[in-house]
């Protein structure tokens, strides 16, 4: 039954299947390992999976483009959570080989530059050759065709490799973080730490467009997460953006951002109101005093008054 | 009947009647001149009288501090109108004198700046001596006591002088604006060519409080007419701002705006949207885009789209 | 001599005389006072004087209009040092005088408002009339043509007065600031607490001019102490505004953020930098990180160095 | 000769090397490929080549990381010249196939999405097998293991094959901007439509952090171009920005704008200031009023003059 099949980027074994086992909600699924990020979310278009789970920002290497684009320009998906995952490979060989029998590494191409200093440190000599994924190395290593390949380390079991060596990551706090994406709907409640993404287009190519895009942010207290320029195909200099920001949209001073947005640019694509992975409503960051939403309401009040000459 | 009288800063023959004589709503009242700004105004709050007339801003002096103040700090009143008067003076005279023959001069002190060059060039060796009011000065050229008053062409005939030069005014395009003000109520219907007045104090003094409150109203495309400080008697430092802006507070754009001010600031003082004087919908500048009440709406209507997952 | 000659706002006996013999610079001068605003600052001009003392703000009644506009767009002038008189009034009278022989009280008309409660308190019945200085009130009563004056209480023996009441005040910390004016010269050094005036005019009406000219301060890390408006004298809706900020015009901030007024508006004048009245450096406001001068050297050096490949 | 050589993203016949021969001091330069943008860069730090082109930016794809992380963390490098060349594939096959034959296709990965919606046109049944390069894909057509090969037309001279179908490009204005990189030196002269790279880190987390380093440049009204952020690699949330902007660093508007953003973030790498490509000194936009060299000029006068009592 398609409602109760979850899809993520493939196959069995990466860290994305990792991530998504972190999820109560995926606990009674059947998880379905999909080849690329289209065909993940095209699985949830067409309503072959309830939801999908995809990788949408690495510590390291950035955005992950595929993901950015297909929600920004394929048919409209929404977020409804967030996993934040620390990323570290372990190097899984076939049992008994030892390091200095390794002359062959593998692994993702992301992976690399996450286990470059590591390598040029304990394998100077070893000859790199990427794989459609880190689990795909695996099982290059399981069949005798590499002698080590940089993995999850939860991927061992899944190929009869054991961890030569484990923790490896270059950068301190790795971390990879993937989004649990629906057919649009109604967004998740509020928890207190939220987070809002969108996709916004600039219109004319005014200077100070950026800025004034900000600007309706800023001037709501609203805090921006991450902005992300992205291409829109249209040739070099035509951008738009994927922007994260703490609230939901349900909160006064996010919607009236939003809106803002919404007057102002020619496109904007709401991408979902979601809980902020490994953050709870206490450590979120005290709001600017105005605009709680009983500041908004207050104020709603007081110009509801000033309009009848009782403020 | 207190329904159908107006108080205006008097006394007779003064600007201050005659612009309020340029109202259509006055012509049917009994206009009655009071001593001074407060005098006026406390008429209004007492019910003695429905409306008044006073000056608020003048363009050579500035603004009519007694005015603002009031209207800021006093017991709330509301601004339903302005007039926009020319100020040009005529040297009155009683009948028969030459120019040969003045020695003395009089007129109110804010007069006196706006003659100077005149009195310069064609009177150089006269006696300048203030009077409590331009009609005052009349009334004393009338009594024989001075030789010539700086006043409105129009009270001549009030203290039985003729005007001996008329249209003196050094600086070209010299105005006062005045305001009909009422006790609180609803704010006339918008016309298309409405502003809409406020008082607003900065709360803490931390820099960037006033570029802050201008944001509110920047980041609405609501256009700023006129700013002014004002102490707040606090001490010196510590000051409020009356403000004009362009827009109805039913305009949509300029209640968000009031909204953002009223969240960020203190405290916040509505004194009523009315029509511009002078100023028919086509001359107002043109609205930047997005900020219409039509796309307020369709801003909205998305924003309720999106948190029902139909944007 | 006119080197060693100061003049100020006279007559005899008022705050703005109190305010100049508080300067040690003013002890050894000859001290003469002049009629009127216009009067004290052409002397300056002139050569008459060295120096002059004139009251440009007072925390009750606001700035003072004759001094500011005289600033603006007269000659020019350059403010070297401030004063901040606290302003408390007392009651003049003949002496034997007794509060219930009081029917008639004057004094300057900025006087009223800050002695209005108490003599609603006190005299409810006295009539006020306005006299040409509070000195000028003293005088009246010495003359026997007034009961009581409010003037500073210094002003009792100069006209053989006793003051019966002392200390009045409507408003809690009321000052009025006053500015020692000269003809332009060097700027005094910077002391670690100082201030820089300037006038600055808005060039064409667009909406935002304002909020572009406070940037220029705001992006440097320059903080406002006061702004201003005040009519050009063109019509209704041209201001100029008179601007004080922190900072002295050898700050590196400061000077960059002159430069940037002066590049962007049409018209700057710059009054003066000179230390802040009451203020030690210690009591200033701590710096925006990267707004000291250090700062600035280093940004520079780098600048050379990125011109030069070396960066 | 190290000083005759320029190193290029190989292998021969990618559209790195045709844009390398649109540079005119490439032609009598040995064009050295080689297998990553790291060596290619590194080729240029240790003085084995005197520049180095290296892809930084495709208008489908985005911003290439790898350039865009070397550039900003790697040994210091510097941008001399920009090349944009239109992205159009051929589709590469043995003299002798028909379209009817193709049963597999290959290319590089960032080419696929490129040609995605043609495929789906004409091949729809065609697999796609991602190559090293377009030009490797070439190579595997070449050796019989592939039916055809997505690359630029020129490269099939070089592999023996022939275009099948020319000019296949999913967007319109498929483009991608390439860079000339050397050691860091003097820039070149200013043309007159020059742009200036930086990257730039953004201090603590306060809000608006962004927004500040925009306003260093948007108060002296130099334009944006580009703004990407990139991580920093110490976890999810911490960013650089790589900022391109209008103008040349010898320009006091962008000079002034750089030394801002030097004290306001901890951290500015100058990339340098180069031609733009495609963009004649009368194609650029006009600079806002206030902003030449000659306003700044005018501007440090007035401020000399100033300080000097003289303005």
């Amino acid at each position: 039954m398609s409602a109760s099949r979850f899809t993520y980027l493939g196959p069995e074994g990466t860290f994305t299947e990792a991530a998504l086992r972190t999820l109560p909600e995926a606990a009674t699924r059947e998880l379905v390992p999909m080849v690329s990020v289209p065909a993940v979310l095209d699985s949830v278009r067409s309503g072959e999976a309830a939801g999908a789970l995809v990788p949408i920002e690495n510590s390291v290497e950035g955005g992950v483009t595929a993901t950015l684009d297909e929600l920004a320009l394929g048919a409209p998906l929404m977020i409804y959570r967030e996993v934040l995952l620390p990323i570290a490979f372990a190097l899984l060989v076939r049992p008994g080989t030892r390091l200095a029998d390794i002359k062959t590494v593998t692994g993702h191409p992301v992976a690399q530059p996450q286990v470059r200093r590591w390598l040029a440190a304990h394998l100077p000599d070893a000859v790199w050759e990427s794989s459609a994924s880190n689990a795909d190395g695996a099982r290059q290593v399981q069949e005798g065709r590499v002698d080590g390949a940089f993995a999850g380390e939860f991927a061992a079991s899944v190929y009869g490799l054991e961890p030569l060596v484990s923790d490896i990551h270059d950068a301190e706090n790795a971390e990879t973080r993937f989004v649990l994406v629906g057919r649009p709907a109604r967004p998740a409640a509020p928890t207190g730490a939220d987070k809002t993404s969108v996709v916004i287009w600039l219109g004319d190519d005014h200077p100070g467009a950026l800025m004034e895009l900000l600007q309706e942010y800023a001037v709501r207290g609203v805090n921006l997460l991450r902005i992300e320029s992205r291409p829109t195909g249209e040739g070099i200099g035509r951008y738009c953006f994927s922007v994260d920001c703490e609230g939901h949209i349900t909160d006064r001073r996010v919607g009236e951002a939003l809106m803002g947005l919404k007057r102002v640019c020619p496109r904007v694509r709401f991408l979902g109101s979601y809980p902020r992975a490994g953050l709870s409503p206490a450590d979120v960051q005290q709001l600017r005093p105005g605009t709680s939403d009983a500041d908004f309401t207050e104020a709603s009040d007081w110009l509801t008054r000033s309009l009848d000459g009782r403020a």
